[in-house]
């Protein structure tokens, strides 16, 4: 019985991403959320605020994946340009929702009233529900397959908030994090062999270097609870056998 | 005169950054790197260890930028399957280079010795050169407009140090940033048409909330010095003759 496994993209829309001035946070966020939602990040790209990038990298990550993210360039600011370029990849076009501009007239009544660059924050495609947002007046938008976020991490977060629950997937990924003193490369054998014994199963190896000290973790992921637990213990147990030393808070 | 952009893709390589297990520092790393060498980082994907996702990634990402650049997966483990995919992409075999031989005989003689496992990490794709990597055993590789780097951000590091002054590339992206206690919504008009007003300028806008109040970071970005400052000045003038205040610390 082959299990179904769900999975989202993200398409990070940042100028200032790719210029190195901002640190993505985003990538780790929705891939912990989608963990708990049964769904798997399965691949992520970082576009510039161009429209033809923003529309190649939607159009190929929401055909073949279930789900498809983006976050940034939702502001009321000229180079915010995600709602014109995803209505383009869909062949919609933009229209003002009336419950997202009714949201804005309420946040802005006491902030100097709904100017036409805040309108701007009310654009949607054509179609697309509105997914709140508590932090500041604009919401996120779904169409489709397509969930339009924040790019600013913490109003992000209150988006997925919104949306936990929300969406299928199958069984979460599970994970055992086993941290130990040995060079990866003394028991790359160990790893290939065990990850093999147990299908349905994936061993990482993350090097590390501290307390002067060469040590690794292997993390060992699987959706089903008991055979993550049987690996975890045989990857455990052929390390002790060759007399490597397990890392005393665990990683 | 159209000036020449010269362009850079980063595809990063690590099913722990699509877990969410690690936060990926390498995007910022590399851009910050290219700004000082006169590339932009034009585009980044994050694929899993899959080697047709390298693959796909690889063979898009090289032939539309003048530089392609890989981060993950050269390590001696089962997981470790860059080099391999970064062969199949090209169309060419992997080999052991000899130079790697050398060296990782010599990091490994007072380490255990060169077994199997670590031999791996000597393996690349024929016609590749080395990039010295002076943390660990293990070279980078540069095949073609390819390079292939580690994971592990300070050992990437060392290895763009390695590279530094070495790539072709054009002026550098010279950047003001100018804070402002200010609603970006209430200010788009004025960006808008200062970044009409100048060409070859962009001017990106970055929300903040912080002590109590809503500001923004302007960030104007150019090749030309002159030209950066006339339309910083421009923009900071702008800012005040509608009464809005500068942030005093600058950002």
């Amino acid at each position: 019985m082959q299990e179904r496994i769900w999975t989202a993209a993200l398409v990070v829309i940042g100028d200032e991403i790719l210029s190195g001035r901002t640190q993505d946070r985003n990538v780790a966020q929705l891939a912990s959320w989608l963990n708990v939602q049964g769904i798997r990040l399965a691949e992520v790209r970082v576009v510039p605020d161009v429209q033809a990038a923003i529309v190649e990298a939607v159009t190929t990550l929401r055909l073949r994946n279930d789900y498809c993210f983006t976050t940034g360039g939702i502001g009321p600011t000229h180079d915010d340009i995600t709602v014109d370029a995803i209505a383009a990849a869909l062949g919609v076009p933009v229209e003002i929702h009336p419950d997202a501009r009714a949201m804005l007239e309420g946040y802005y009544a006491s902030r100097g009233g709904l100017t036409e660059a805040r309108l701007r924050m009310a654009r949607a495609p054509q179609g697309a529900q509105l997914i709140p947002n508590r932090m500041s007046g604009a919401p996120g938008l779904q169409v489709g397959n397509l969930f339009i976020l924040a790019g600013v991490p913490h109003i992000a977060a209150g988006m997925l908030d919104a949306l936990t629950g929300t969406l299928e997937g199958g069984r979460p990924v599970l994970s055992r994090t086993i941290g130990c003193w040995v060079a990866e490369s003394e028991i790359a054998d160990l790893l290939a062999d065990t990850e093999r014994a147990y299908q349905g199963v994936s061993i990482g190896s993350y090097p590390f270097f501290r307390e002067g000290r060469v040590g690794a973790n292997f993390v060992v992921r699987a959706t089903d609870p008991a055979r993550l637990e049987t690996c975890a213990a045989a990857l455990s147990d052929g390390l002790a056998a060759r007399g490597f030393e397990p890392v005393a808070d665990g990683i």
